[in-house]
């Protein structure tokens, strides 16, 4: 399968961890979104929304948002379950993770930081501080309900597909993480494994200088 | 089981059409966040977030975040299945759910507005301006992905489980719904089934006047 990736976007971070995990053979393609070529005509035919990442299946066809692809993959590709078997457990590990798919990372989008520095006018400041007080709140939700090694024990599951690309994010926009020892353990944890740290954002081909 | 409610709240308008399709059996407990019950003590252990819904089930145990209620109840109840059997087709109809849950419904949300007003001192037109705008850009991502007379042919889905709450949210801060045909057509057809009309806000024990 092909993996149309952005080295930055974390919902295609999400992507590249469980792939590997699962050892899933394939390929990335990168779209390069500062050059526009996610709003292409040939993107859009892949992802009408023009967004990263997309997944193109070996049929061709093509699945997108990044939980849509999680859950297929989980479904299809027994090898290394990112869900617990039993459906209580599972649903432990979905509500945690909704904290991040819906609860933090959406209103830190791209999209809308650029409405609040454009249309609304917000400084700088005021974006950092939007930025770092969404991720703070959600983590403060979550670093209570953690475990460790990984977020739900001994092996990582999607809790920790979704945890470690947002803790990227949250340095990248320097938010203090020292109320958030737990959260920080795991995020090393994870990045002593090779699924994890092959698909930091550094590590990709359309990576800056590489 | 117990779903801990509140009339207005979306995420729980959800849940209350997918427990009627299912014809599970259910008690309503209203949590009235006006007068703040979602952060008592007693709420709190339930939802440490202090987020409604909540899915108390009978023995006790609790689910939160609505997307993994439903995923549990899809997976526990076989009745009335609100995700094609074909794991694709299911893939299909969860990348479209996540456009409201992910990029619509959390913008959107309550604390989010008050951020905007508050911290951020927009005004009552910017913020209806906002509203409206996250549910215009996702509904044109939705609209031409649509068939009817439900979301996704003859029975309803997850996809008119989320669609109908976020419809009335988008009709009750007036958002111009005229270049969605296709949505209003559905969201009509959804509101003729009584497991639809049943879950209405005006339709609780909790709303006012009732």
């Amino acid at each position: 399968m092909k993996l149309y990736s952005y080295f930055r976007s974390s919902a295609a971070y999400r992507l590249r961890i469980a792939l590997n995990l699962k050892a899933i053979e394939h390929q990335i393609q990168p779209v390069n979104l500062l050059k526009g070529e996610h709003k292409s005509d040939e993107y859009l035919a892949l992802n009408p929304q023009g967004l990263v990442p997309a997944l193109e299946l070996d049929d061709g066809r093509v699945i997108n948002q990044s939980t849509a692809m999680l859950e297929f993959l989980e479904s299809q590709y027994s090898q290394h379950p990112l869900l617990p078997a039993d459906s209580f457990e599972a649903a432990q590990v979905r509500a945690w993770v909704n904290i991040i798919a819906c609860d933090i990372h959406p209103i830190d989008n791209l999209r809308v930081l650029k409405y609040l520095t454009g249309t609304l006018g917000a400084s700088e400041d005021q974006k950092t501080a939007w930025y770092q007080h969404w991720i703070t709140e959600g983590f403060k939700a979550l670093e209570p309900q953690l475990q460790g090694p990984f977020c739900f024990g001994d092996a990582p599951t999607l809790a920790d597909v979704y945890l470690v690309p947002q803790v990227y994010n949250a340095l990248r926009f320097e938010t203090d993480m020292s109320q958030f020892p737990k959260i920080m353990a795991i995020y090393q944890h994870c990045n002593q494994q090779a699924a994890f740290s092959d698909a930091k954002p550094e590590s990709q081909a359309d990576a800056p200088g590489r």
